[in-house]
């Protein structure tokens, strides 16, 4: 029983064995029969209702409203996004019977909604009265992948995809810019995460959008990982699937769309961004548990009474809290939720309860302290907020030290090489982003917002160029 | 424009067809272009987050935890729960392709998970520590029905589904009971909807349960309507799924189960039960506006201002709000909100203003009051609680005047001709089911808790009867 809290592999030794053992051993997911298809665990689940409950909070606050759109997209309609969009061609999982019958238009499981949504919107928007629509929804999406990894890319993955429509261009595009800010927000105030954020190039934005805005993470194998886009699509969609609608002056007009989303692949951003060697260490804000209390020589008559005495006033005061009273030994639990990545563990002892105090410990830099007792709530909150800087910036750190500013090939190679960002002044030309991609398997990933031009030279071609992009290899 | 509020049919004339137009006027969904698919709109998902919101923190005050499984079920897992139940074969829809490639085992999209889950407890269960587990999903399923109406039964709804597993048959079969009673407090307490709870009897139970409880809705055609199930399954599928763990005494044993579900069909007990022929009536508990403002002769300087203040008065008490400034008359308005069921109105106009007074209306009778400026949050919250007490003692009372003791078959026929629950005596014969059934389309709704016997003689087969069954006709 005692080894049930496995080693996991070290980062060093093979980072992405260590990023499957941390999934599976942190419980936060498991495999089901059907490849690329997994199972959210709870521990898993749990971290992904923070992030919904704060997505949908300022969501809301900005006027968006939920809703739910069918499973499923006739062929017949999916393949008019297909006709509309060239290079938008998911790999899909298609159903043809339904019941006894084999269906005349087959099913696509849908990989994302915006043709439903524009379907429904030709439908229900008549009058610039009815202007701006802000939908969103939370959903699950299919993909038929053939390489998965846990959060990173499945078959299946729980996203929100919000869906807007405007009477102007300049509209549509402020909502796509503040959609970005949220996301932004998402990884600064609650993740821990300092995403870089700013515009694709036309080569890497969206099929079927004008422009595309998204938000990157590092990780700490020095590979981007794309956490969230936002898209203006202009009025591209609205003309193609006969959105009109009366305008203030009388005539009819086609709205401005935008799509935006976020998926469960932040939990892979979030486990590596922080996690270490001995497993998860999880951003206070959105840990399932966030203080675990421990108690210790725990059949010595009292400890448990006090251990449960803490635990009911930290649950008063809004903590999500765990007490774990389990014959296991106080060594194995300690392990335990290190490895699930419990910000705060509270150990509690005879001695303690005797001088009352209690020992605090943080799992992002393993530091201890005692405290007396009536100082515990203001000091496990004051520790939240601690750790939460702390992880936002050493992953701001690793980030810093990661974004070289390169001047010619050779310097490109040697910033990729090092692994993160390098960071160029770029013609404008996709030439140069395909040299680079073949040379070094390297992408732009955004023309990130306020940078400023430190030169005037594209080191691929030699032409003058006044746009800073950063390139990375990515996940 | 000011015809956009159209007449719905009144209930006498077509209660069919009002219903089918509340749900299309009132904006709580629409049909998507997959038959029995339809679009939650955002006024009708919002009915829904107020009662996932309800049932989640009820549902994690006792310990149950949320997961997501896969939306596919391969079908040779699936056909094991065919094989082990005899008359669980729900019609289903099959994926058959996969990006480029046909499917060696096709995929079930889910009709429930039952499968899912004892597949993963079986990985997962190993020791009574591991005991209970309380799992539970939010999620959509798809059944291919032929006969589809919005909310009643459709090819693809919104429901939860949990599924536990105990050490004891007594903990599991107390579990089953205790999801019922959260079930009927959401009625109770959210909903205003007195249901009817009880144990179902062995030819109505859920394929596969040991026993089923369900709480069921009277609507106002006389028909009833099954709004949740809760289940104990003993522990037939652990044994057929081979989920086993080591107990408290060294040996191996098979886990005892329970599930449990309630779905968007409330949505159709809410408005049935609580709609009249201007249209819905909503609990103030899940109504997603609570109040709206509409200003009188708005034009008026300061009116709007005023309008202003008051929302954000309301707003800020945590109270659902909306102010209609819109170009419409106040006389649209009165009649588009009362359609959508809002519980209050305020009407606020110039000379309101000038005796520092509003009009507040309740949706559920019509009564008008006028009230002063400083009593108005008090005035609304007490409103609340009056509406809700109101609106459940109205269905309280139908229920009571449509709950017929019967003594023989041909007060059962004028019982149900009347509409509502026959109340009878039965001896537990299911041949005395299948009588009724045969003869007037009525099914044992349930045997409900609590009731005394008002007899000793079932009245279809004159034998000893010691139980108390309602029948009814049932959705």
């Amino acid at each position: 029983m005692e080894n049930k809290n496995d080693s996991i592999t070290r980062q060093e030794e093979d980072f992405a064995q260590w990023y499957t053992d941390v999934c599976r051993k942190a419980e936060l997911m498991d495999y089901s029969s059907v490849k690329g298809f997994i199972i959210y665990r709870p521990y898993g689940y749990a971290i992904w209702e923070q992030i919904q409950a704060y997505l949908d909070h300022e969501f809301k606050e900005v006027g968006v409203e939920n809703v739910y759109m069918p499973l499923v997209i006739p062929q017949s309609l999916f393949d008019r996004e297909k006709e509309h969009v060239e290079g938008f061609a998911p790999e899909c999982l298609v159903a043809t019977q339904g019941g006894p019958n084999v269906l005349d238009d087959k099913l696509i499981i849908r990989p994302t909604s915006e043709t439903l949504f524009c379907e429904h919107y030709a439908k229900i928007i008549k009058s610039y009265r009815d202007l701006p629509k802000q939908y969103n929804q939370w959903c699950s999406v299919v993909r038929w992948e053939k390489t998965t990894r846990p959060f990173l890319r499945g078959s299946e993955f729980l996203w929100q995809e919000g869906h807007t429509m405007y009477e102007t261009s300049e509209e549509a595009r402020q909502d796509a810019l503040r959609m970005l800010e949220i996301y932004d927000s998402l990884g600064r105030d609650v993740l821990a995460i300092p995403f870089v954020k700013g515009i694709k190039t036309d080569k890497e934005k969206f099929a079927g959008a004008e422009e595309t805005y998204s938000i990157e993470a590092l990780m700490p194998d020095g590979k981007a990982l794309q956490s969230g886009t936002t898209h203006y699509f202009g009025n591209g969609f609205s003309r193609a699937f006969g959105i009109q609608y009366q305008s203030r002056s009388g005539k009819l007009e086609n709205p401005y769309q935008t799509s935006w989303g976020v998926s469960t692949r932040l939990l892979g951003s979030i486990i590596m961004v922080h996690g270490d060697d001995n497993g998860l260490v999880l951003p206070p804000k959105v840990a399932p548990i966030q203080v675990v209390i421990i108690p210790v020589a725990q059949k010595v008559p009292g400890v448990l009474d006090k251990a449960r005495e803490y635990k009911e006033m930290l649950k008063k005061a809004g903590i999500r809290v765990k007490l774990d009273d389990s014959d296991h030994t106080p060594g194995w639990k300690y392990a335990e939720y290190e490895m699930k990545g419990v910000p705060v563990r509270l150990e509690v002892g005879p001695r303690d309860i005797e001088n009352k105090v209690v020992v605090l410990a943080k799992r992002n830099t393993g530091e201890k302290k005692t405290v007396n007792e009536s100082d515990i709530l203001t000091t496990v909150t004051s520790l939240f907020s601690e750790i939460h800087k702390e992880m936002y910036q050493k992953a701001f750190n690793y980030l810093l030290e990661h974004t070289t500013e390169v001047h010619s090939l050779d310097e490109l190679k040697a910033a990729l090489d090092k692994g993160g960002y390098a960071k160029m002044m770029w013609c404008g030309d996709e030439a140069c982003e395909n040299k680079i991609k073949e040379l070094y398997q390297a992408t732009a990933r955004c023309l990130p917002f306020d940078e400023m031009s430190f030169g005037d030279t594209c080191p691929v071609c030699g032409k003058k160029a006044d746009k800073v992009v950063f390139f990375a290899k990515a996940y």
